[in-house]
């Protein structure tokens, strides 16, 4: 390489001329990983960011020794999911081999648009996925793909649902019946984003009434779907959530899908979240219905504890993405007995997350993954008895998954005043306790929301947190 | 952790528990990948994978150590870019950098859909982008986004084209006129994707004409445009393009702007490849009128080397996003100054590319990446005069970047068999001479194209391959 310009160490040369100086980074980086990972607990769960300012891209080349201390300072105030401490959101600790698939994945830099530029990944994704679309019971055509971000899963998984029921493909909207999508009110909110992005508008999901425990009321959906038939509008898909973003909570699979059914809708299930329970021998019951789904989101980068993004959308009857979904891209060598993954996936060029889902499953098991949706669960009965325990702390919903969301009430403060003190006790909790809730908007108030994900932690670490409520709950 | 199922090494432990036992995989995998890079000129540029079985999910959890065999596999038989013989896509071996910029986002798990969940990565995105909307000359209001992949950005970008000048955000395109694309037909198949995406179908796309050397013929866009406007469709935006996939040449920008302004077009630039050549004080006038564009796409993950994915979508204004796109997340903390990015992307949970980017772009400064741009035209220049020199070697077009698009037309045989000697010739330029040339069709044949990316790949290794050609194209 002949750049004068340019740091020796740039890139690796292929020849190893500089491998002495390579190896010294990648030690170097190495170990400031190792403590950075090996020393999470003694850091805060949540970084409050001190540095405001960053360099800017410079004119000249520097030392890539001179970047370690601001990447040092970049990984101390990030957000440190590995404390116990940390339970704000659906964002786990990751698993050490979904790291190690991160960081081969990075040297290789394969493309998953194509098997001629990833031929052993472009294979490994759909056999895997495959194997993962029978884990719900999918059926013979069953199968999937990986792709970067739930909200990518859902667009997907949309677009196929309306280009299969309104033949849209190649004409488009224009000039049709204003279709539509139910979701239940507490769906996330990247169904209203897949609608937007589809031509739908956001008056193309119909929002569908919840009950107490924030699930999807079938009678309600049915009422929905009568009056949009009646409007002259086009209902085509139906979205059931496993796992809702607040709560956790579960919709009733198999009435959605006795209804999906009989108005000719896609019943896709979002189980983003919730799908992991499908690897518990003894939770997966709650699950019931999702083998009738055409269509499931699913995120290993959730409660897999697979580095982000790891996600995937699975579809009954995989043909339907040739006939009604697939761009050619004639740039591209085609395989005879292998798809070239980028036309039949909304990204093109893609990383491959399978490398990493495939090791963790691998590394952990089927057994390894149903210990740790079980001890999640087993944690959560935890908590729930401490919040029963407590007239003042008040459950959003009754909890189906490991989220656990709830409210004080203080009984010394008027109830208009509830919001400020939950607030209050979010940053409190987060400064002097070192527990990290976030704080969601359900139902027009602010509750505390816990994600018990991380296996290290314990029934130890929540009895000095709800000691902690009751003093404060005690002052008013 | 009390799972007795578990490896002991599937989580790193936050209080350093099993330290030793993570170093020493950290070290193994380490010494893999250095092994592999060191040597990557000694393998094939394009492995025919050999392996065709993966193993299952199995039921019980495995030892790291056991996968690392199956790993050595995988790296052995992946497209490997590295290789100065490898110059069939637009696919780069990576900077170190970014190579270290993955190790450490793997280890860190943050999620670029909100500020909470990614306290640095979330500010350091914003500022990145708008330095490199003004490496194109976008103006104060402009910024932009890291998406995972440029069929995304192009998507994104097509996204807000719509709802800005269609208004169909909230309503949706029923029952409207049909809206229209205008796109060179040497344009990227994602605008295909996009158009059937947003509800536009493919006859959304309006496939202008091109002259000899791949370039949108200004007149000819202008006549589509009153054709369609004649049949009462709607054309709401143009894309043009910089750096064609097969040619890398430029649609001709300052005219196509001028005539999006008198249509009132949005001015879309699928710079996804070519906007690294902003980099060159040397070239960079070749993307002159870009700096009028409304939005354009630019991918770091392959003229600047950055793993993939890492592609951006760079806006004008980006406050149309709030006004015209943004998808509220009632779950997520809003920070006052800063933005969720998830809730103005196309994405919600993201990878954060930025890191890697930012690291890349102090590493090799702007210096480094112009000698980057420079050096690959100057390898373009001598193949080209190795191609003027022979008759019956000939140019798709007059290369305009470092994609040479050629093939052999031998003069003893018939036209009608030449598609079959090239395909042959780029079988054996890779299994005889470790020279991957990929093959795509174009004006319907088959032609060869060269990629002149690696800083590996030099002039030494050019004659040879010349040499070998010429030896078959006189065998005929």
């Amino acid at each position: 390489m002949s750049f004068p310009v340019l740091p020796t160490t740039a890139f690796v040369d292929p020849f190893g001329q500089n491998r002495a100086a390579i190896e010294d980074i990648f030690q170097t980086v190495t170990q400031a990983i190792l403590n950075h990972l090996t020393q999470a607990g003694k850091r805060a769960p949540l970084p409050q960011p001190v540095t405001t300012a960053y360099p800017a891209i410079p004119e000249q080349p520097g030392a890539i020794a001179d970047l370690l201390a601001p990447l040092q300072t970049i990984m101390a105030e990030s957000m440190n999911p590995a404390h116990p401490g940390y339970l704000g959101h659906m964002d786990p600790l990751p698993t050490t081999a979904s790291i190690l698939g991160d960081w081969v994945a990075a040297a290789l830099n394969n493309n998953m648009l194509s098997v001629e530029m990833s031929p052993v990944l472009s294979r490994l994704e759909p056999l895997l996925m495959a194997e993962m679309a029978q884990i719900f019971g999918l059926g013979d055509r069953a199968g999937g793909l990986l792709v970067s971000g739930g909200t990518l899963a859902n667009l997907q998984a949309l677009t196929l649902a309306r280009n299969v029921k309104l033949g849209c493909g190649q004409s488009g909207l224009a000039r049709q019946p204003s279709p539509l999508i139910l979701a239940s009110e507490m769906a996330h909110s990247s169904i209203q984003k897949a609608a937007m992005i589809l031509g739908l508008g956001l008056e193309g999901v119909g929002l569908v009434p919840t009950n107490a425990n924030a699930q999807m009321q079938p009678d309600a959906l049915e009422t929905l779907i009568r009056a949009a038939l009646a409007e002259g509008k086009r209902p085509f898909a139906v979205v059931a959530t496993a796992g809702t973003t607040v709560t956790g909570n579960i919709d009733p699979l198999v009435e959605i899908h006795r209804i999906a059914q009989a108005y000719d809708l896609w019943f896709h299930v979002d189980a983003a979240y919730g799908g992991a329970i499908a690897f518990s021998p003894t939770h997966r019951h709650r699950l019931a219905g999702i083998e009738q789904a055409d269509s499931i989101t699913f995120n290993p980068q959730k409660w897999l504890y697979v580095t982000k993004t790891c996600a995937s959308v699975l579809f009954r009857d995989m043909a339907l993405l040739d006939s009604h979904f697939r761009i050619a891209a004639p740039y591209m060598n085609a395989e005879p007995r292998w798809t070239n993954l980028g036309e039949i996936s909304v990204q093109g060029t893609r990383h491959p997350d399978v490398l990493k889902l495939w090791l963790s499953l691998q590394h952990l098991g089927k057994a390894g993954y149903a210990a740790l949706v079980d001890g999640s669960y087993a944690l959560t009965a935890v908590m729930v008895e401490h919040l029963r325990q407590r007239s003042d702390l008040s459950l959003a919903t009754e909890p189906e998954m490991n989220l656990v969301c709830f409210r004080g009430c203080p009984p010394h403060l008027a109830p208009d005043r509830w919001d400020g003190w939950n607030a209050q006790a979010q940053q409190r909790l987060l400064k002097q306790a070192q527990v990290f809730l976030s704080l969601p908007r359900l139902r027009g108030h602010l509750w505390l929301k816990a994600v018990l994900l991380n296996p290290f932690t314990t029934a130890g670490h929540l009895a000095p947190l709800f000691d902690q409520l009751d003093d404060w709950l005690r002052q008013g």
